[in-house]
């Protein structure tokens, strides 16, 4: 049988890695060929988490079809956000949290979504109900993933299935998870060596809403300024891009990890409707918005609301 | 908390209708409030399982969203199979056996599908994932499902779990498999009482093939010729459907439960592409496909690669 490729989301975060690498590891736990790839560059936040429970990092892969004829997605569903030739290959398997969109198949498969804050919580249920035990590098892994998701349970969509999962994993891992947690946060929100151009990709994500395409893009930090006192240059930087791929916004939020709260900065032609979204103004195209922390619970369904 | 409906695919069949009735059942056991609809006329065969195991048919509805705000899908996910209106209310869940296409939500969702024969096969394992015991007569309606689903496992859609759940729900409900659903197929395949009209639309599903829009409707019988016998006249209302609803292709099969084959009439502009999709010469617009019995797994597919 030929091997199966089992990936995340492009842009790739702690969760689709992790994923991709746990559900890799159960596959092959059941007899079933599996390779965990990857479609971009690693943050920091994800290689303290790879290092720390001693995993190397997926292989990168371009583009799909020249790789493999079926494959695996994970925390992720939409073809816009997944590699490049999906359309090519057969998507046997989808383990996801996220809405369903843009997403067909010709063939039955396994899908498993559930409205959870992480992919992991999900994997954790899918390893008991095979009998599978869980080793304890992987169990750290999915508590890194559920971490970074739920920014250490505060985001407001951890649920308590999430809770619970963490709790187990923990013991399991053998670390403390707000100490080893606040760690990998921080380790992600320090910026000092990325390039605003890293800032602005590292997780990026494209949405249709309405007829309008819209880039929200996300990045963690332990001060905002640090980001938001190179102003000018983003705009420069963003302003191309939105050139460049012809959006109607690119949405960029900097998230305060220790305040949870986040500061917004809009630009494109429909930017100001972000006012009506948050109900805050917007100056010099910047806003405070305030107990802000998720892309998915509150910026996706408040600007969706406001330009569809 | 307002209550959620739950329902099976438009032109409903048994594992559509018990699926509903069975998944509703399970989320009442777990404290949430949910009815079982149906979306259609109930087939002889649905109305002997039913009478079997002492459970009324689900209420009729007709557009959804005067109905609910929040539904449950049981055995499909494509929005022209679903119900009308399906796109004003918010889709919380979806229990299913299908390819996924013509599906999208707003929010994240449990999403549950496997490619096995039959929903109630799924159904079966989360009964065990969330602890909650099958009542005998519950257990009844699900072994009729798969059943239903498989021809008795004669079906190429019917798998090993298939055949394990319904092992275990036939020792529940406390029948034989073989002698009672061989009485529930043939319920089904009395087309005595059944006016053409009845014949054409009962178990019809509508499919985009490429650019194609297809109708493939299949009804169960003894003997095939009950059916074909009055071809004239079938002909004659399946031309009239072709133009009403602008169809390329009006594929009919009737299927022999005793001898596992199909005979198919086909008409429209692109029913001579059936011949290359089967390997076979229709003549007088018909041919006996030897050993095709599933719509999804057989007849769907070949259509498809014919006419994509």
């Amino acid at each position: 049988m030929e091997k199966v490729l089992v990936f995340g989301h492009k842009n790739p975060d702690t969760d689709t890695i992790t994923s991709a690498i746990v559900y890799a590891h159960l596959k092959n736990a059941t007899g079933i060929e599996a390779e965990a790839v990857r479609l971009g560059e690693l943050n920091n936040e994800t290689k303290f988490a790879l290092e720390k429970f001693g995993f190397e990092a997926p292989r990168l892969i371009g583009n799909v079809s020249t790789e493999a004829k079926k494959v695996i997605l994970v925390d992720h569903n939409e073809k816009q956000q997944s590699a490049d030739g999906i359309e090519e290959v057969q998507v046997t398997e989808v383990i996801d949290h996220h809405r369903i969109a843009n997403f067909e198949t010709a063939e039955p498969l396994y899908y498993r979504a559930e409205p959870v804050g992480c992919t992991a919580t999900i994997l954790n249920k899918i390893f008991k109900e095979k009998g599978v035990e869980i080793p304890a590098n992987i169990a750290g892994l999915m508590l890194s993933a559920i971490v970074s998701d739920t920014l250490l349970f505060k985001s407001p969509t951890c649920t308590e299935e999430d809770v619970a999962a963490a709790r187990e994993l923990e013991k399991n891992a053998g670390v403390n998870v707000e100490e080893y947690g606040l760690a990998m946060l921080k380790a992600g929100a320090d910026l000092s060596d990325k390039s605003l151009e890293d800032l602005l990709s590292q997780d990026a994500k494209e949405f249709g809403m309405g007829d309008y395409k819209v880039v929200i893009a996300q990045v963690n930090a332990v001060d905002v300024n640090d980001v938001m006192d190179r102003q000018g240059e983003l705009e420069e930087l963003i302003n191309r891009e939105i050139q460049e791929k012809e959006l109607d916004l690119f949405f960029f939020v900097v998230t305060d990890i220790l305040n949870n709260d986040s500061v917004a900065l809009a630009l494109g032609k429909v930017a100001l409707r972000a006012e009506a979204a948050f109900g805050v103004k917007f100056e010099n195209n910047t806003a405070l918005l305030k107990g802000v922390v998720s892309r998915k619970k509150q910026v996706v369904p408040a600007l969706t609301e406001a330009l569809v």
